[in-house]
């Protein structure tokens, strides 16, 4: 299944109404399982599974690192959606149950804004000092993330999440209609490879919520930014680990809601 | 708590770095439960809570209609997070067990895109065959919803979701950090004086993905319309249900990809 499926449209200007084909993102369910139990039906747009998948285990703290993912395996699927089993490396031990509990605590949070915060901060290693970085190098990145966004440019309806290096080499970019699938999936595709993430920065296209910080925080990132608005908690939540958060970063400029010491 | 909280904000522009405060969007989780059991934790902006329990058991399918609620009640809060009680009316019984299961294949959807497209056509009642509007009503809803969102032009962080009858009238419109709240919040405060809601438009101010046509679905709403794309699913939905979708709402167009039935 590919990440833009045609479609007829009938489209409405002023002066006209014509029906063509156009390009719309694709969007399926997919689950995951662990040990055989289902953990997670996600609505996402189809591609780069496996990468979900891992990424998923680690931003929701089910796994501590990609190393205790043996593989994703495709157990089932058609044409509108897949059934994975997040296979564990030798030795690890998860208990879907207890981390079913985890997830309500942890993702969904418990209840107060505090006891969230409290959650991600046992869920999330310590954050590196680095990167600092200049303005500029911030308000660079942003050609890049666009230069990758290739289904957005084709449907218009995609979230991006990139993550790049301290010296702001892109490491990977993907979409997914969803905003969170599309951070899974980004860390899902550049932690196997490099573990701990270190100096990284996220940027997403979509705004900077207190899940946006958490995932990113609990992968060990220290830097997330937003072409869009931050939230209350988020910038809280950015306080309390030490991560720095960035929102309406455009090319003129942006602001800081937390974590200013990592801009120079 | 307030929808806009009044924050230190560092702000890089290519010539200054400035120190002041800033409004962002407050961003909090609530705890809704029924017969004491937690059945949903959602990141939202307070306000308008109960309107938000109201809309989430309606377009949740866990009650068939307003009547079936009798109140949500506070149970505790403090400054950041708050408990309900979804209070039933009395006869009404739903087993939050199995009702957790629904929310699992509806909501989260049975991994199949067909799956997901059957379980809300069982859920959804029959769509009014109206509203039939013409092309320069949708674009004309477009002013009435900007003038409505407040928060939205204090913090730039939020979606909106607006309900307009068919003679174009604002029915209430709500804004959430988070798009479905939105949606849930509009539903519930419009449902209890007006059920079922009828020839009724939704308008949002985001994508309209699967869960967005699914929700206004379930609340008998035929006509839902986003600012910008909608997905593969959500136009698959549209069409199963006879519900009209129509993305990328502008002033000077728009395009339809279900449902072009209603649309003069």
């Amino acid at each position: 299944m590919s990440d833009a499926i045609d479609i007829e449209v009938v489209r409405y200007t002023a002066d006209a109404v014509v029906t063509e084909r156009d390009l719309v993102v694709a969007e399926a369910p997919v689950e995951f399982r662990l040990g055989g139990v289902p953990i997670a039906v996600l609505m996402r747009t189809p591609g780069h599974d496996e990468e979900l998948g891992v990424g998923f285990a680690l931003t929701e703290g089910i796994v501590l690192g990609p190393q205790e993912v043996d593989a994703v395996v495709l157990r089932s699927g058609d044409t509108n959606g897949d059934r994975y089993d997040i296979e564990l490396a030798d030795g690890v031990q998860v208990d879907p149950e207890q981390f079913r509990r985890n997830l309500y605590t942890t993702s969904s949070c418990g209840v107060c804004g505090k006891a969230s915060i409290d959650a991600v901060r046992v869920a999330a290693p310590p954050l590196p000092e680095g990167p600092i970085v200049e303005p500029s190098f911030l308000m660079g990145l942003l050609a890049a993330t666009e230069r990758g966004q290739s289904v957005f440019h084709q449907t218009g309806g995609l979230h991006a999440a990139a993550l790049f290096d301290g010296s702001g080499e892109l490491l990977a970019l993907r979409e997914d209609i969803g905003r969170h699938n599309a951070v899974d999936k980004v860390i899902g595709a550049v932690a196997p490879g490099r573990w701990p993430l270190g100096e990284a920065v996220l940027l997403v296209t979509g705004r900077v919520s207190f899940e946006m910080v958490q995932k990113a925080a609990v992968a060990g990132i220290p830097l997330i930014c937003g072409v869009s608005a931050a939230s209350s908690l988020a910038a809280e939540l950015g306080d309390e680990l030490g991560a720095t958060v960035v929102g309406f970063l455009r090319p003129g400029g942006f602001n800081v809601y937390a974590g200013k010491a990592r801009i120079a």
